[in-house]
């Protein structure tokens, strides 16, 4: 990427994507950090191993999860559908059932659920983006704990899941840009019955 | 939904955007079944706890993943990306390494690396299908183990991961339609650093 700004309104309908994304019971477990500035993305750097894309962007998502579902965030979620809807606790009945079964996962089951939803968010961000010419790099690569560390999330009970490089591609220099965008066949993806 | 039927070239547009969705190490380690007919919609019906919009969508896609990578896979992959790019396996060095690691994954592991992939595909066409006015339910509600031996999945190394039901809204009866859109706040999904 060049180093150039995404303009703020051009944010704002990415991030405006991913706060639409739809998620498992509504719930939105996730947490997503907008690094713009220097000091930021230095912190990741490092634990990103230092690929070129974190301080070549414009911005750098990273996707955070909570580490649980609380009682405390299941009755505010609860009170925030009431509010918002102006239906009853009573109407809620099922959906305050799978709630409590999410309250009850261990950490790692809580973690993959939750990071299913904020992949599903980091798809729609990919394709806002893409529809908007923004380039954008998910990035698995990186060290979650020395990251999490370096962003203060286990302090915010939140644990990151998958970072994305926004920005502008850098014409000259990206060598990725000659080649064939490689995907397996329609006929080797799909099964129509 | 009203049961209309999606045109092919509609879900062409759907399966395609799919199908161009990025993966880790590009592996898209999944698979993705479309059922049309009302054979197979019957059968994931009662694994899917008799949820209205299986029998009532045009499309019902199940998103499932690989079992695991095999090193056939992984071979098949390189030579299929060095017959696509006209690259050398040396060239791919990095790549190998990478795809090593993954087949050293557990079961677990491999089911939730492969599934958030899967995931992500889910949210590029949930909201292609957004744009063409297509409505989708994405459903995680169904039992996973009867749902795969009534699609024969076991025996073709598959898991099934998520369903997505694709159709047309059923404007009089859909109760959901006149109800507000439950969104958190953008303060509270997002931090600017």
């Amino acid at each position: 990427m060049n180093g150039k700004k995404i303009p703020g309104d051009t944010l704002g309908i990415i991030s405006e994507s991913i706060r639409l994304s739809p998620s498992s019971v509504g719930l939105q477990p996730f947490k997503i950090l907008i690094l713009e500035s220097e000091e930021f993305k230095q912190k990741v750097s490092a634990p990103a191993f230092n690929q070129p894309q974190i301080l070549e962007s414009s911005h750098v998502l990273v996707f955070s999860v909570w580490d649980s579902l609380t009682e405390k965030q299941s009755q505010d979620y609860l009170s925030f559908i009431m509010s918002e809807r102006g239906v009853t606790l009573e109407s809620l009945s099922t959906l305050r059932g799978y709630l409590t079964n999410i309250q009850k996962m261990n950490p790692d089951e809580f973690y993959h659920w939750a990071s299913k939803q904020a992949y599903l968010a980091l798809g729609i961000a990919i394709l806002a983006a893409a529809e908007l010419k923004i380039d954008s790099t998910p990035m698995e690569g990186f060290n979650k704990e020395e990251l999490d560390k370096a962003l203060g999330l286990p302090e915010k009970n939140l644990k990151s899941v998958v970072l994305l490089a926004l920005g502008y591609r850098d014409e000259e220099k990206d060598w990725l840009l000659k080649m064939k965008k490689v995907r397996r066949k329609h006929s080797d993806l799909f099964v129509q019955l």
